[in-house]
């Protein structure tokens, strides 16, 4: 009988992904939050900056060989524009630009919540550069909320690439974040990332640590 | 040991808030979204809008007595203004502004999460209206997660007034909202309010059903 309530209890809470992790692995999860930026194609770059242009770097950021540019575009959607957004380098093979569902509202579009990468289908975007301006068909997504990591640490979390897993939030906002896409690769620097208007949600303060909950 | 085994399961999910209402209950809670708007008292209504000045109903909102009136005002903070800001009637006895965190950063200040009426040392806002200006020294709040309902309903959820709760959210970009306040009175219509970092960190869509969870 006993068993079987526990049984029951532990099911229930794995339908509701509300599990939490057994002591022995490893639980905390430093979170960073993504602003809203764009990544660019070479021949973006081009026809934004000017033939020949070449990215220049700001600082590094959390993952190992990703930096922040100088380079700052506009995106365009039908009902406004948002200025000054970060371009990150180096160049991918497709151009991307992230934002948070807020801005999708301020300049009217309703952008998928994506992998980065996943752009099929996604929202149309118009990019304004100081040499050019690109309209692009697809290419705009709010990022999934994910969590950078090395298979060491998925071994030491429990995890595996691409596993969705739900992290918890302490604080006067806090409370569960769902959703969440594992990502693993050897040269990851472990670090949850959301945007902004997840950060604002929860109330996310620097150097927050979070704590990891299997699904 | 098994006994012992259920019993540390649920301590532990009541410790975390996340053990799931028994079914016999009910759980199912209607949302909405309060964007940023603002409480006058009635000096501040005549101050803002001049002398013998009386609110005016555009509609009627989801609580029983209260409005959206026409009459809109700009609130300013150290690092910029809000225009357009609703305000709500009818009348109170305290002036109270409620906004966002995203809202907060944008004028350049962090308000507490407070329930509604709870402005003691609360933030500091400047509110203009078309013939006067107030500075506030206190009254901007985030508002606290809550849902309003009737003592019927408390009964119906097993939940008592003022009691925090937690509330799931599914979708794309959904997780468990915490700190969620119970509201009970006897003319308050079952509806739970979030602002609108919390609908768009959620993805909340319209008419959405949220599932209430027993902290």
């Amino acid at each position: 009988m006993l068993e079987e309530i526990t049984r029951s209890v532990v099911e229930e809470l794995q339908k509701q992904h509300l599990l939490i992790q057994d002591s022995p692995l490893k639980r905390d999860v430093p979170v960073s939050v993504s602003g809203r930026h764009i990544h660019l194609q070479k021949e973006h770059v081009q026809a934004l900056f000017g033939y020949g242009y070449k990215l220049t770097k700001l600082k590094e950021i959390s993952q190992p060989g990703q930096f922040a540019c100088n380079e700052k575009v506009t995106i365009q959607g039908p009902e406004g524009t948002i200025e000054n957004v970060r371009v990150l380098g180096p160049e991918r093979t497709r151009t991307q630009v992230e934002i948070s569902r807020s801005d999708g509202r301020r300049i009217g579009i309703s952008p998928p919540v994506r992998n980065s990468g996943n752009i099929l289908g996604s929202s149309p975007v118009t990019i304004i550069g100081p040499k050019g301006t690109i309209r692009l068909q697809e290419g705009c997504i709010i990022a999934d909320r994910h969590i950078h990591m090395t298979p060491q640490d998925a071994l030491d979390f429990g995890v595996m690439d691409k596993q969705k897993v739900s992290v918890l939030v302490d604080g006067e906002k806090g409370g569960v974040m769902g959703q969440v896409t594992i990502r693993v690769k050897e040269n990851y620097a472990l670090d949850m990332h959301i945007d902004t208007d997840d950060a604002n949600a929860f109330g996310i303060r620097e150097n927050q640590q979070l704590k990891l909950l299997i699904e």
